[in-house]
């Protein structure tokens, strides 16, 4: 917020407005607007500096108020602000006190940082960089700050070990199993962040809640199975040729439907809870889903080989 | 580019442009600023609404002319037009050929809509979302769009299932290799996307270019050594008491080392090699770069223990 407003009174006419100006010399950068206020002092609205060039010199400011003069209050979000200033196309907005007491403005330059500062923050926290964490940082500086992202990534991936080596008889009675792994985890992890990233968006946009959630669960039901279907044909062909076996085939082809079902619920779950508990979804839902699909991606196709190849 | 310019000549003074304006009635919305023309209609500057309600009004605009007055030739990008808007502030920018004849304007509201886009665009491109794919779009339409990038991912992932396979014969002797698969190929894709989304973002702002890509390259192979090691050691120390055996412990240590340092070269010259192919880095730069981590990750904690366990 700037305080380099210009205000005038409502009671005076705009000839009286254009000679105070030109006696006051320069206005503030981004000044498109002068704030008017009554006696005393509180705020009635703005006039812009089109309606002074334009108006009729001897009409009173108060007659000439731009009646979508924006009134922004101080407990307002940044955000909120951003989302006020691109629906009503703004350049300044005055910050107003319940009261009525003229706090400063808002220029669009603050906006446009705003703007900018949020996105940088959804790409930088899907990578657990944090938003001043520049392209130029050295190494050591920037080693530290990466080791705490790797350091929680590596306790899920323990996780996701730990349940495959629940399996090592499987494993090595099928070892062709070992090769389907990683192609189930990654199908599941693929899916998952396509769903997770639109719910983010959505929370950022404001246009995801607790309404439409339980709409969004089934949409995305529907599309992961759609998507699994065509998805675990695929695979389970390839693997017919690949393997020269059905039964591995029809296991990973299983496998691939139940992890992609699963990818979509956590995937609209998980940033919606997190959000909820308070926790960036932006940084750690990416995580949270990954570890699910690792784990029951692994899970089913090691799982059904277990119960039907051994 | 709006066409609702309001132009003056620069031979009459602040005083004629004000009855003008008057006779005129409304100027355009968010116009902070009139546009000089020569006799001939030829750009010259701008002169702002602010300059005409403060300067003495015997002046003539010639001499009253915006010295920081930007021009934007018809052929600049959107990014570039943005970047400029962010750097001088402005609200509004005349757009104007090389001749000196004026187009139209730009204004900030387009400006907001395009840094608004690029971010949606780096945001959604990294899950293969194309820009327009929204919330709310209905099953078949979103499970079609989804399945190209699923499809991709598909390939590069039988990529990786056909490397494990390689080693068939190594896992059904150790299958205690299978389990610290996920961990290998899940830590290089973390670093090596750490690595990606700060080179894009480099891209994206105009920091980075061919002549500091040898620097970051080096920076980025100091980083993954150091985090690499941090992480080698502890992942050491975990499987020693997991699985029982130092072997299998310092083999999975060496492969997180190799894994680290592939993930930050790949992730450096991932993303510049797309951009230097005109293919766009957000949206391949992740399946390349997780392509490459999986297949070394696995080629080197399954051909050490080939080397050395069997």
């Amino acid at each position: 917020m700037n305080t380099d407003t210009v205000s005038v009174r409502a009671d005076v006419s705009l000839e009286v407005v254009q000679r105070y100006l030109r006696m006051r010399g320069e206005l503030p950068t981004r000044t498109d607007r002068l704030i008017v206020v009554d006696r005393n002092d509180r705020f009635l609205g703005t006039v812009t500096l089109a309606t002074l060039l334009t108006d009729e010199p001897e009409r009173s400011v108060g007659s000439c108020l731009d009646p979508e003069s924006p009134r922004i209050p101080p407990e307002m979000t940044a955000r909120e602000v951003s989302q006020l200033f691109r629906d009503r196309d703004l350049v300044t907005a005055a910050v107003v006190e319940a009261s009525g007491r003229l706090l400063g403005r808002i220029t669009i330059d603050d906006v446009v940082d705003v703007i900018t500062e949020e996105a940088a923050h959804e790409v930088m926290a899907g990578a657990g960089l944090r938003d001043e964490e520049d392209v130029f940082a050295s190494v050591v500086p920037a080693s530290r700050r990466r080791l705490l992202w790797l350091g929680i990534n590596l306790v899920t991936a323990f996780v996701a070990g730990w349940v495959v080596q629940r399996f090592e008889g499987t494993i090595e009675k099928v070892a062709a199993l070992a090769a389907l792994m990683p192609i189930v985890a990654s199908m599941g992890g693929i899916a998952g962040t396509q769903t997770v990233t639109l719910i983010i968006r959505g929370i950022a946009l404001g246009q995801v809640d607790y309404h439409n959630t339980r709409w969004l669960l089934w949409r995305e039901i529907g599309v992961s199975l759609l998507t699994g279907l065509a998805l675990a044909l695929v695979v389970g062909v390839v693997t017919v040729f690949w393997l020269g076996t059905w039964k591995i085939a029809v296991i990973i082809a299983a496998a691939m439907v139940i992890n992609l079902l699963a990818a979509a619920i956590v995937g609209v779950l998980v940033p919606l809870t997190l959000r909820r508990m308070r926790v960036d979804p932006a940084l750690s839902a990416g995580v949270v889903l990954t570890t699910f699909t690792d784990v029951i991606g692994f899970a089913a196709l090691l799982g059904l080989g277990a119960m039907f190849l051994v």
